[in-house]
């Protein structure tokens, strides 16, 4: 079996605590998020698809870095860095939340876990939030501490992944809420599991608190689930797709606003902090945005796999947009993308052009997410 | 030959501008650096170092992302981010530095240029300062403009550079100094070009301003450099460890100090600005540090490749630090490595034991840089 010495990684790129395990499970490609290593394959992607949507996967997302950040103003100062109102944040939940710069431009859009009264971590997609963080904590003149704990998630994903959840931490796990946490232990493994993830099933994260561990959990874990149909594998790209949700540099950055993303249930400029970017994103709302995301549909044969590159969108001969996500649902049995548009063009129904890397096709804007259990697909 | 769709890359991680060309001249493998596929091989390292060191290479760095500053206090609010005395950093030239956090960290190790009075770049290693800067700037009180802009280096390095560039740009452009550059056209291509880079080689760096042209520039090099033994090559691991340069992540991070890593000439504790870290770093110089940075020649067979993990060291039975790169030089014939150790084991001679990939193996503490051009090698 291949050993992680094997593929020739340097130490500029950190491993995971769960890189060798991944590899010893059969990870065959690795992608790079938060200077970290991540699986991206375990042979098959539409296999790993099914694996998710039928039955439960784990997931290696220590590449979600977390920014810890604790002292006497630290509830003051997570609401400074996210325009989503979190003065209904208990203890024990979290939040999906947007973090925004002086211009309303997005630079991470993170789970916030709020482990205690001035404990927050932000669990991170890919960019250094720990040193935007760092950085506005210097003049703030707010007393908080900002660190990088020795914190490793992994995500459980799957309709069975309750009841892995069920044989690993007994029934009392069972009445733990959507988008809540609650401290565990594993064998004496020190966890947080909360009730999140990036696949629009139902699932589970488990924050690893010691990355010596990881090797242990990881066998833990596999060796409860498989006889319940627990496979590994990665992040799936068609189904996150399928859910709408984003992947960020691809879908957003910090040129997009959360307006473009019709995330406006993210933003509140109603409450009294003066969060970062509120008086921009004010001014955004009220003169509208000049371009929108949207779903489509692209015609002909599946997509051999995701796009490489942003696919440009024309319309009668003119540039309109770009698509940022692009592929084939086998269970839609078709292909979906997000795009970001001209607002003139975002109409549900609209015909575009996509330029694929393979030539021109013929593309409609859809409703997202693509594919939601509670309702039926918008017709293409 | 493979053309840059081949490779299955996403969107989430960005194609520099140079990255068609790179693959169409031979790029094997890349790596990610800044959220940005770097080459990593043309097929054989050695080989590349040979180019390096005995003609020269061009090598697609668009991963430096460049951080620019603007606005009446810009020279202000840059003497702020770093702990290097700028007082006599004149317009049209270039310096080394540290950026370093509250507690004396360091976030990154970049190039800064200063292109105007209050107009400055800095030329990044592998960390979003760009948020770190506009962190910063939110409560800082002063006039500034932060953002990436399209800007995109290319290293041209080794022996022959200088003729290359004669070729590129005409006799005038052999006066440029060491760590100064110059606004030039190539072909109605706008470039900033400087005599900088990562290879302890004669070399220059020239920032494409315009990605649109990145194919236009590397063709347009590389016909003029090749009848003078100029090769597309990357970023040599084997030179910059001769050369005891940094690889951030990797010989330094977050954790690290500039005084374990002897770098006290890039701190100057004595300057009226109050940059960030300085009372942390006058605490650090006080107190001496615990930690020291050393290079080390390690036994035996040349190593197959660089250290994928950091390699434990032992003095005595004792873990006493850890092989942050490690190299084999084909120049020197030695294995050559940094490493970072307790500073009671860090004198020129000691013997330790470093844990390998493949077993352990004795190490002798020796002088960095490993190869100078201007001295003989530390003996072993």
């Amino acid at each position: 079996m291949a050993k992680a010495e094997d593929f020739g990684f340097g130490t500029q790129i950190r491993k995971s605590p769960y890189f060798d395990a991944t590899v010893r499970w059969g990870a065959k490609a690795f992608s790079v998020y938060n200077h970290m290593y991540i699986p991206r394959e375990f042979g098959d992607p539409e296999q790993n698809f099914w694996n998710l949507i039928n039955d439960a996967i784990l997931c290696d997302v220590a590449v979600e870095r977390q920014v810890e950040i604790t002292g006497p103003d630290a509830a003051r100062f997570v609401q400074m860095l996210t325009p989503r109102d979190l003065s209904k944040l208990a203890v024990g939940q979290c939040k999906y939340v947007l973090i925004t710069n002086a211009d309303g431009g997005i630079l991470n859009d993170p789970i916030l876990l709020r482990l205690g009264e001035n404990h927050f971590w932000l669990s991170l997609a890919d960019s250094d939030i720990l040193l935007w963080a760092q950085g506005v904590a210097v003049h703030s003149g707010m007393d908080v501490t900002i660190r990088e704990p020795d914190v490793s998630p992994l995500q459980l994903q799957g309709p069975k992944s309750g009841e892995v959840m069920r044989a690993l931490f007994g029934d009392s796990i069972m009445d733990l809420k959507y988008y809540w946490l609650r401290r565990v232990e594993l064998d004496g493994i020190p966890l947080i599991v909360s009730r999140t993830g990036w696949s629009s099933e139902l699932g589970y994260e488990l924050y690893l608190q010691d990355s010596t561990r990881g090797d242990a959990l990881w066998e833990r874990i596999m060796a409860a689930g498989q006889p319940l149909g627990l496979k590994p594998g990665h992040t799936s790209s068609i189904r996150r797709i399928e859910g709408g949700m984003l992947s960020y540099h691809a879908d957003a950055d910090i040129g997009t606003n959360p307006y473009e993303l019709g995330l406006d249930r993210l933003v509140n400029l109603e409450i009294e902090a003066d969060f970062i970017g509120k008086a921009a994103l004010r001014r955004i709302k009220a003169e509208g945005v000049r371009r929108q995301q949207v779903g489509l549909v692209i015609d002909g044969a599946p997509l051999g796999g995701p796009n490489t590159t942003f696919w440009p969108i024309h319309r009668d001969g003119a540039a309109i947009g770009k698509v940022t996500s692009a592929i084939h649902s086998p269970r839609l049995k078709q292909n979906i993308a997000l795009a970001m548009v001209a607002v003139e063009h975002a109409a549900i129904g609209t015909a575009l052009e996509v330029a694929t890397a393979t030539g021109p096709r013929r593309a409609i804007v859809v409703e997202r997410p693509f594919y939601d259990p509670k309702k039926t697909l918008a017709a293409a």
